[in-house]
């Protein structure tokens, strides 16, 4: 746990709170705290209902035409548009808020339920990177009439000598300059070098010392996204960061649609050709962000689910769409980027993450990589919630895999406003229990534009305590007489978190009945596939020492949330952990690190997949998982028991107001 | 020593001598004999003048318009149109034969004097193929839901239990269409894998069951010529041989030309193209003559030497040219003979044979590994007699080599009727002392075009032993008086070997002065090469315990005949070995058996080179052999007594006659 900066106390309720981060946002931390704020626009500052009244402290607020000067003066500011400097004490005046009662909610006030990022592999944060692919600068001796051996040997003869790589080859396009380039700036050189599978080989070369200037690209190949980082070969410093929907979306949301496409005619080269065309947008996106000369690439890392594995490969993926769903390969020699298309010179290699079956692709070889599950003795149930659901558990000694067909809604997909977790997606939301008026944040604090997967599980766990839908996730008809926001819409019942003026929308921004179904059947096919797995390998829940979740959602998870839609199993907070785009980071340290290509390919191997599509089990557990939080409630306890209290605190709130 | 299966007797001298093939040719069986025959069209049959008598024994003999009916009933054939099938005893009428008393000369009878080519790895002979490109027949069960690993791992499961092959790869092209081929003969498949590095590559995968289509190219490609084996690689017979010229030629005879034209602009492609455009009629050719699909090409083996090698790669050989001498590289990896512009399919490999130095290359290492002095203790001296001249001394503990800038006088270079070995070249010579006429035998028996290496040799030596000309090389004037043979020239003194009626020719083939000269200049060069290189290593002539002469002669080189010029030192005949082609053998071998090329590649790194060309002493050594044999008599004195001996009995059989 970070160290505490300063205290919050919300009044007049006197809760405390603490804040870990110096400039932390006030709205942010209100939520945190489980205080209730009026708020509708994301933490854009154009709403104005989230007004708060400095008491004591030192704040740094954006002024507001919502706010006169007397009450500017008088200490009001916007909370979304402020953040806290020292100690705070402020006051909530009665129109941000709703009634006494149910303010401090169960849960509030323990941060760290709510999840940032983890930092994983920090204990490669001040390593320097050594990558399959580096630069070697040598110098060496002239050739003379007592040492004329081949330029080649010559260039050899230093690697080992200087780096102790013990035989390296060339093919003929580095062969055809190298006695020139050698020649060049009087037989220094540098000499880039990939060093993953022996022999050795050259990739470039080049006059003098050019080691400063060595770039690296890690790429996560998404169903939905594709996301990409720049990085520095010499320090491992990430330049620039950009990501962008895969131009495959258009050929269908998920991989089935994507792999029956590749089926038709032309189809596999349309669709490798898009998916290029993303990743050469993304690559530009952050030279533009970062400079730099993509002549410097070394290397570029790519991780991705099977299918999009293959698809990028150009390797038809129709034996992973028939049973019994057969790659055609798991583990793939380094090739060369510029084969598949990819804008960036030819002697740029590309690696590609291992995959494990047909199901459980790169993405989560990176994963595992990336959460050092493969290093660790704890047993770890480890969650990729994106396109499809992959889950992993296991340890340092064993791991087995599953897949779960989850769709994409906890990334936007089949939910009317979804979006992935990007600017204006809305991350947090509250629902007030008492006059069910929302208090959302978006990422960016702009006005909203969506609604990405935190802020989902937010949305449906909030929506089910303060009543506005029941446990089977159908809306109370009955509210729509007590707030407008519970409406029924063109596309069946709904709850409005926004009004289309305090968005970016030219409507409503509104959370549907059928995009609460969409959620609640991912989520009961991710449940159920760790129940399944876990039953496989004769475990259950309360063995698992630590819980990863990854994927496309906001910063911000919720874990007390997550369990209250039965997302999570209900388990201790504490062993909760976020792992963010975990395939991304595996991709990058897979990128910066030999060794991790390595373990990548030991990760690969040592998973065993189990086919859950044929399972029985698995549809049983599925149908019984399609309840808030679940139809075993018992596997529930405490979520139901809070529930309960909410209600009655809820229904003695009324009566007392 | 193979079995002698018959026994011929020449009258009237009663000149004994065993014959070891059956059907040998009665000429030839002369020419080695040291009995002289008059015959003046290489064994064509055309000139009628050898003549011989049967008196007993069993012949197969083609009649001739030379000889009258009654001539052929009393028993006369041509010797040259005659082979023989039981002991014989002929007789040599007089027409045919010049005056008794020199006709048993030194050496004669002794028929392992004239080398055939040596067989070297006899060893290999029943062994069957295992070359670093081989087709390995799996069959594999269907995938299931119990066992649905990758197609890929499936291959290499099956290649690892069937043929202990411990790790494949693969690379795009292979993976496209993988999935497919397995499936298309119900998961019984043919792999082609390169086993030569780890790990190992598949490079063709085909439904079924096809080892026994399986081709291999075996190519020696000379400054000169370029000479192909095409190989059965299940058998590893060999299917058919072809050579062309080098289409390089008209841009330099030797090396160093060829790198000057490299160096112009544009030169090198040129170049570039040239020596694959030869390689691919070449290939062309043994394709028609044995027929079979170049689909079933596994890979291919090139040698060379250096600069043909880096000209055949396309690498510029500029450094090759300037002290001190520095070649790109001497080991190849494998690469994909298409890519060089060879007509074969992509999935044919190539392997270049290790080049030692800039002027020691692939050629001799497949020479080296042909003769297999990497394998023995003696101490063999080798010489490789091509456009350059290579010589390596050593065994199987140390090697050195050296080049010697010969001219390719051997090779039919620099003289005005020199031509390589093959139909039509004079390879034998015999000229008469007594009355200066010749015995000439050529390739296939044909009417001469031309004179290769083994009838310089033979012709040089016989015009020295019959003094037509003297040791300096200059013709005796005087003798115009008497032959009409030798005489004053267009292009200055020669001797008319056979008249223009008598050739394929418009005009006399003759051997000049200019030729001797440029003859002299070549084995001066290699001689005295061999000089240097044993005196670096401490040791002399008489320390080897083996001599092999490797290069483009006739395929009847006379050891005695190669000691009179001085081109090999004197020593005993026995321990001269003629290699032939062993550039050709060498990738042969390399072609069929891994365990060569590995022995090939220890071979190019055990050798030491030793730079002639800024020797003192070479230079030195140089004009001292410009002289037949050389003008340290005392290094040569059987050779001097025998001429004297010779010189004696001709003024004698003269003053007699």
């Amino acid at each position: 746990m970070p160290e505490k900066k300063y205290t919050v106390v919300f009044e007049p309720d006197n809760v405390a709170i603490d804040v870990f981060n110096e400039g932390e946002n006030l709205l942010r931390v209100a939520i945190v705290a489980g205080v209730h704020i009026n708020a509708s626009c994301g933490g854009a500052g154009t709403c104005g209902k989230c007004k708060i009244k400095l008491l004591e402290g030192e704040v740094d607020s954006e002024r507001s035409s919502k706010l006169s000067d007397e009450q500017w003066d008088e200490g009001f500011k916007l909370a979304c548009r402020t953040n806290i400097k020292s100690d705070l004490r402020v006051e909530i005046p009665i129109e941000s808020r709703h009634e006494k009662g149910v303010l401090t909610r169960q849960g509030a006030g323990q941060v760290d339920h709510v999840i940032s990022q983890a930092k994983w592999g920090a204990e490669y944060e001040n390593v320097a990177p050594e990558p399959i692919v580096a630069k070697y600068y040598v110098e060496m001796s002239p050739p003379s009439e007592d040492d004329n051996i081949s330029d080649m040997a010559r260039v050899g003869q230093a690697l080992k000598r200087d780096y102790d790589i013990p035989k390296v080859t060339a093919d003929l396009t580095i062969l055809k300059d190298l006695s020139t380039l050698l020649r060049q700036e009087d037989w220094k050189a540098t000499i880039s070098v990939c060093r993953f599978k022996e022999p050795s080989r050259i990739l470039k070369v080049e006059p003098g010392d050019t080691r400063e200037k060595a770039l690296i690209l890690a790429v996560d190949v998404g169903t939905t996204t594709i996301h990409a980082k720049l990085l520095d070969a010499m320090t491992g410093k990430e330049l620039a960061f950009s990501a962008d929907y895969n131009a495959q979306m258009s050929m269908g949301e998920d991989v089935i649609s994507r792999m029956v496409n590749a089926a038709k005619k032309g189809g596999l080269e349309t669709l490798q050709k898009r998916v290029v065309k993303t990743i050469n947008t993304v690559i530009d996106e952050v030279f533009e962000k970062a400079g730099g000369d993509r002549e410097n690439l070394t290397h570029m890392v790519f991780g991705g689910n099977t299918t999009m594995t293959q698809l990028l490969l150009g390797l038809n993926p129709k034996y992973i769409r028939e049973a019994p769903y057969v790659p055609v390969a798991n583990l793939y020699t380094t090739l060369t980027a510029s084969q598949l298309g990819v804008a960036v010179p030819d002697h740029v290699s590309a690696y590609i993450m291992p995959c494990v079956a047909s199901y459980v692709g790169g993405d989560i070889t990176a994963g595992v990589l990336a959460t050092e599950i493969h290093l660790k003795q704890e047993l770890t149930l480890f969650m990729d919630v994106g396109t499809n659901g992959e889950i992993i558990i296991g340890n340092k000694d064993w791991m087995v895999s599953a897949s779960a067909s989850a769709g994409p809604a906890f990334e936007g997909g089949g939910v009317k406003f979804g979006m992935r977790a990007s600017f204006g997606a809305i991350e947090q939301v509250r629902v007030s229990p008492m006059d069910y008026e929302p208090m959302i944040m978006t990422i960016g604090q702009v006005k909203p534009k969506g609604i990405c997967g935190s802020g989902m599980i937010d949305c449906i766990a909030e929506l089910q305590m303060s009543g506005v839908i029941s446990q089977n996730g159908k809306f109370n008809r009955e509210l729509a007489e007590e707030t407008w926001r519970v409406r029924e819409g063109e596309g069946g019942w709904e709850y409005v978190l926004c009004r289309a003026e305090d968005t970016q929308l030219d409507e409503d921004l509104a959370i549907t009945e059928p995009d609460i179904d969409n959620l609640m059947r991912t989520k009961a096919s991710i449940y159920s596939a760790c129940a399944v797995l876990l039953k496989s390998v004769g475990l259950q829940f309360s063995d698992l020492e630590k819980i990863i979740i990854a994927g496309g959602f906001g910063q911000f998870i919720d874990v007390e949330k997550a369990m209250t839609i039965g997302l999570l199993p209900e388990a201790d907070p504490e062993i909760v952990e976020y792992g963010g785009n975990t395939s991304l980071e595996g991709c990058r340290l897979a990128s910066l690190y030999r060794d991790k290509v390595e373990e990548a390919e030991v990760i690969g191997s040592m998973i065993t997949n189990i086919e859950l599509s044929t399972s029985n089990m698995y549809m049983d557990e599925y149908v019984a998982a399609l309840f808030l939080p679940h139809t075993r409630l018992e596997e529930f306890p405490i979520r139901v028991k809070r529930l309960e209290e909410m209600h009655e605190a809820v229904a003695k709130g009324k009566l007392e107001s």
